[in-house]
């Protein structure tokens, strides 16, 4: 579906079916709310699926990459050419994300958006989606990362997964692209207010040096000022400071809000991702379930943007979908309760 | 085992084998340490199972039950016999533990420490185990919960525990004792320094109203003065301020560092037991994995004294091992990398 159908499409999660599903809890044996956050998740899950029994069983990582030509400004402490190496680990299922969507249940599909790689082989071959917009974004210290249209083109992708993966119970979004948590600093930056000292905003990534964050800073303060995105247009945002990762991780939670299911998002760069299609749609709020607290400084401010609280707090950083995997582990406890 | 030899069995986790499982962990594709508290502890499972390969498959969580002569000072929320109902209701496997564990593949055994009820017919019929010590604990505002000899009856009922359920990878504690809350709270009360003033250590349990907190910590503070136990002697403290079901636990604790099993601790009474068996034997403490971040506020103390983070931080307060049952799936993620 396109980008305005599917925002058309999406309903607010109905408040009487979180009433039953509190109800219902307060039935049970134990001293009320003993379970804490895996009762509120099994709220969430009966409200998002309209029903007092959820369904967890089938689980869906859709793990989206890109690559981003901001990282020309010295930004990340890997090259470029890690974002592919880890696309063909994915393949070869031996990264983090495997062994834990193993452990969890969870199948994990990998989304080509915009890697700087030829991936036509690897699409050829079913071990990945191809969804290719472009091969990098362009970098956004000096212009916009892309052109409106192929903002929407990087939703409607995210979309599709969406409706790709609709059999799943449970969605949960994953990602690679080395270079990608400057975007992230920059959207949360501009959205939390301090497009002129994004510092707060701006962390290690992968692991740059202490004083390499401040020059990363810098990158974004410079490009929110060359860009200067409205901040109340989700997809200028993500035209101007995003990338083709971010906005397939927006559109996967637009089409799972549209269909109804709930999506764990991940970290850092995962939120930025949930930041846009909240911009776009408000109501998709309330299909995000947050995964884990981001070690990135930058995630308690998204955190206070949504009005939400992650479940775990595991001082992860990886990204990848690894957080989203081991949280769907309490969707599974919460539905079962 | 008897409480002495077992004491002098207990091994040290071996630095080098954390250190060799912290060096393979450098070498995985990802940031260093990326995965924060899911590496700690994988480190922790291959210092304790002196390993690069811990195994997490076979888990087992002993649920130690026993009652307590304090809840004639109204100190609980539930009438006493709530603590026999629970049992039944663990036996006909309709309670939250019972739930968690088969979510992560944990089976659930049912130990009859002290409580106030026959439950022969249920020993016989093989659907809990009998280590009965009495129907349950002295009154600790007027005396000693128990004599030392009946407190090393039921650390040694929990080292035999350790085991029974040797065959398992690893091990999780569960109680349930109305009232026992109250024990707990003094135990930690004493360690902390807060023998006077015990209101810091001391919640709502399973629900009292806020004024009868107040009331409850004079009784933790009559129960640590008339029988003013030595704070350096952890049988000495559960004897006098402790219960049947806080030994069995502690038992558990010491006989798995025994035998080189990690021991996921539940919340707040567990930790009591962890506290008790610290005492006993400091070297257990590296045998022990905090499962969860308990909602009653002397947990944090309880922490400190242990030099230990919890792994969840769910808002959980229910005990019976539930926040173990959840802690373990990230014994599986972690052992699975």
């Amino acid at each position: 579906m396109n980008l305005q159908d599917t925002i058309h499409a999406i309903e607010p999660v109905p408040e009487v079916w979180r009433k039953k599903a509190e109800e219902y809890i307060l039935t049970l044996t134990m001293p009320p709310w003993a379970l804490g956050r895996i009762l509120d998740t099994a709220v969430d899950l009966c409200g998002i699926q309209r029903t007092l029994k959820p369904e967890t069983a089938k689980k869906q990582i859709v793990l989206f990459a890109g690559d981003h030509g901001v990282v020309a400004q010295g930004v990340a402490a890997t090259p470029q050419s890690v974002t592919v190496e880890m696309v063909r680990n994915f393949i070869r299922h031996g990264a983090a994300v495997n062994v834990l969507g193993d452990t969890v249940g969870a199948d994990v599909a990998v989304v080509d958006m915009g890697v700087n790689a030829d991936l036509s082989k690897e699409a050829a071959a079913g071990q990945l989606i191809n969804e290719k917009i472009g091969f990098g974004t362009r970098d956004i210290s000096t212009g916009p990362a892309m052109t409106r249209e192929e903002a929407i083109r990087s939703l409607e992708a995210g979309i599709r997964m969406a409706e790709k993966f609709s059999s799943a119970d449970i969605l949960a979004t994953g990602e690679m692209g080395i270079g990608n948590t400057t975007p992230s600093s920059a959207i949360v930056a501009l959205l939390s207010g301090h497009k002129d000292d994004p510092l707060c905003c701006v962390d290690r990534g992968a692991g740059i040096p202490e004083e390499r964050v401040v020059h990363k800073a810098e990158i974004v303060k410079r490009a929110l000022d060359v860009s200067n995105p409205d901040p109340e247009d989700g997809v200028d945002i993500l035209a101007k400071v995003g990338g083709f990762e971010i906005g397939g991780i927006a559109g996967l939670i637009l089409g799972g809000a549209m269909l109804k299911k709930p999506v764990f998002v991940d970290g850092f760069i995962s939120t930025a991702g949930a930041l846009i299609a909240m911009k776009i749609a408000p109501v998709s709020a309330q299909y995000m379930i947050f995964a884990h607290g981001s070690a990135e400084r930058g995630h308690v401010s998204m955190m206070k943007l949504l009005g939400k609280k992650p479940l775990l707090d595991l001082g992860m950083r990886l990204g990848e979908g690894s957080g989203a995997a081991a949280a769907m582990f309490l969707a599974d406890c919460a539905a079962n309760l």
